[in-house]
């Protein structure tokens, strides 16, 4: 069995059952809080012409894509995020729904990256945005819904952060310090690196625009008071729902992405000892760029990928005591048992009966002894095991938990059972 | 905007919020189902070893993949189907779990076809298999199953039937007949085109064998009493459950991979106007070849896709009627209107005490006139508005259907709509 063969590729995962349970737990969180927030689903295409990132992202990505010529010779790509898709897909269909659009997404991306902790090349991602509002109030239920999702998994303040930063601040600074415009996108990026990077590197790539490691570390460490107008209206909301201990203004962050315009933000772990659970911002020329200027709509999002969640899921015990409670294996609310051979055709018809009323229901397949069936009704943990004999329409009813059996006749058990279905 | 950028690749779908709705309708319907069944799910990653795909299935799938080289040299593959990750999967974990396993997926495949009505390049496809059993009680509740998914979504056996064959009726066809052991998958691949070849066509093919199409036909259209003891028994197992009438012993139908080995069945819509909705069937020896004879286990699966059921479900009063009921947007329990902009942080504390408690609030992202906010609430569907003034904590709750307006304080507000929540 250690043939290669029987393995994913690397960066690539099987979900057996078990691992399904996991990761549908996650997308069930996602799900229930989108929701309260009054977001809707969306899909985007797997595959998407390549054009459509190499316009749009800049930055690393077009390095990591899984690119290839398809049989009719056009470039495409799995996709390696969904912004751009979902770009595309609201400029051709904005005029059917009403603004603002909250939509949200939960889907495989790729990026072919080596693959280590938290870092997969093939990973799921929860986005979630709001099209057609430019106010920081956009900007503040997005970052609500973020860190509710968070709380939802059973984290807590004490778990994780929210570190925002504004883009806006640093365009500022550029200018004030005489970063001619051209080049403020590379700026950007030189601070992007900063924690990344060897001090001398960035100290040296600073010194490129006349400016020094050491100021911008001050700068970061000690922001001007009133620095960030959009910051301070974001914590005054969050703060008003309760969640403004979630949240520190944080300079450092500036995000990888060429697209960012206003405020952006990144989720860690409070001990920073994981890559970022989440990232976002504004990206209000984005919709525009792809449409060459045909739509303008100011926008804000953010993603949450599934990979690094698993690993915060696992070093949290809160937050894995209430997954493992909610991944408690109950598959079946009844398992018929077959006492008697010549009477499965009744209990196919009762396994009919129960199941059109929304009961699950499991049933010997081909001819098992009765201990057999039994011992599989406790390993699959039934709630019920139901005997048809030979006094059919008389049934033993067993509930596997008590051990405790009744007889009773098959239309009262039907009206026992469906109460129990869950 | 007619702008190809502006479009999903040939063969790919974009799902606005309300494709997306119709979609999770149907996904909705199949996990339904499946869990009454008692079946699990699990997941396959979207891209394999096109090794993989050449070890095992044969027929045209090969020519119909998107193929390629990644970036670290491995030739690779979108899934085209989930049948060979399954045995993959299974062969590596099959110590953790009771058998039979009953497990379904449902997710994308990729194949590179001329896109037509119900064929597409990106299709979503519920996979339902039972491994590990035999016997023909695992055929028909994997049968059972893929009736009660039509029933499920509003079709009857008028709108339906399923064809079920025999593979092991033409294998003794062609061994009494004098076919060559050799030539038998041939033979069965002639038999399968049948309906689609032309007559001389099929006749020359059949004449090959020293067969004659005629005959073959005539075998079909009276096959003898008995000729197949696993349709039979199948038969008596579904009459018991009250799905006999769904079912048709039809040889015709063969299918087109060659890793079949017993019942085989394809459910059609009755006028036969569309193409298959489902197909599937036994498949006793491929985990076997898949493990180079390791492991060996007996299975039996069908594969529903989501492009040919999307036409069905439109051209059946019924089962479309249920659908777009199913469909009726409510998003929303709640839409809080804001008539004091200095109750900002009232109303965002208000909203946030009742997302907590499950309820599915909308709140005004920026400055808006309260008149454009009730509309805004009276658009998106809400069940209710409740206007937040400077009364507060006294709050409007407006009922949006019946217009009817009461005054009341925020702790019996929040008692009122918690029972409200969808």
């Amino acid at each position: 069995m250690s043939d290669t063969k029987f393995q994913p590729l690397p960066g690539f995962r099987d979900f057996a059952p078990k691992q399904y349970a996991t990761r549908d737990y996650l997308f069930r969180a996602w799900r229930t809080v989108a929701k309260k927030y009054g977001f809707v689903e969306w899909e985007a295409p797997t595959l998407e012409s390549t054009d459509l990132y190499l316009k749009k992202s800049g930055g690393e990505l077009p390095n990591q894509l899984f690119r290839f010529m398809d049989q009719g010779e056009r470039d495409v790509s799995l996709r390696p995020e969904l912004t751009a898709s979902l770009g595309r897909i609201v400029s051709s269909c904005y005029l059917d729904y009403n603004k603002p659009f909250k939509w949200y997404e939960i889907g495989s991306c790729f990026r072919y990256e080596k693959p280590q902790k938290g870092r997969l090349r093939e990973f799921v991602q929860f986005n979630a945005d709001i099209l057609g509002e430019k106010g920081s109030g956009a900007d503040a239920e997005l970052l609500a819904l973020a860190i509710d999702c968070m709380r939802e998994l059973g984290f807590s303040e004490e778990d994780f952060v929210v570190r925002v930063s504004d883009r806006e601040v640093w365009m500022n600074y550029a200018q004030q310090n005489g970063v001619e415009k051209e080049r403020v996108q590379d700026f950007l990026g030189v601070v992007d690196k900063l924690e990344r990077d060897k001090p001398e590197e960035s100290e040296k790539k600073f010194r490129a625009f006349g400016l020094s490691r050491e100021k911008i570390l001050e700068f970061i460490a000690n922001p001007p008071e009133g620095v960030s107008p959009v910051f301070d209206a974001v914590q005054t909301d969050l703060k008003a729902r309760g969640l403004g201990n979630y949240v520190k203004l944080d300079l450092g962050v500036v995000r990888g992405l060429a697209y960012y315009t206003g405020l952006v933000f990144e989720i860690f772990d409070r001990g920073h000892t994981l890559r970022a659970v989440a990232g976002g911002g504004r990206y209000d020329r984005l919709v525009s760029t792809l449409t060459d200027g045909s739509l303008d709509m100011p926008a804000t999002g953010f993603a949450m990928g599934d990979a690094v969640i698993e690993h915060l899921i696992e070093s949290c015990p809160a937050a894995k005591a209430q997954r493992d409670a909610a991944l408690a294996p109950n598959v079946c609310d009844v398992c018929l048992a077959l006492a008697a051979p010549e009477m499965r055709g009744q209990m196919l018809m009762l396994a009919s009966t129960l199941r059109d009323a929304g009961v699950r229901v499991e049933l010997p397949l081909g001819d098992v002894k009765l201990s057999k069936q039994l011992k599989h009704a406790e390993r699959i943990g039934a709630t019920f095991a139901a005997i048809i004999g030979t006094e059919y329409p008389m049934i033993e009813l067993k509930q596997m938990a008590s051990r405790v059996s009744k007889r009773l006749l098959l239309e009262d058990l039907i009206c026992e059972l469906i109460p129990h279905k869950k």
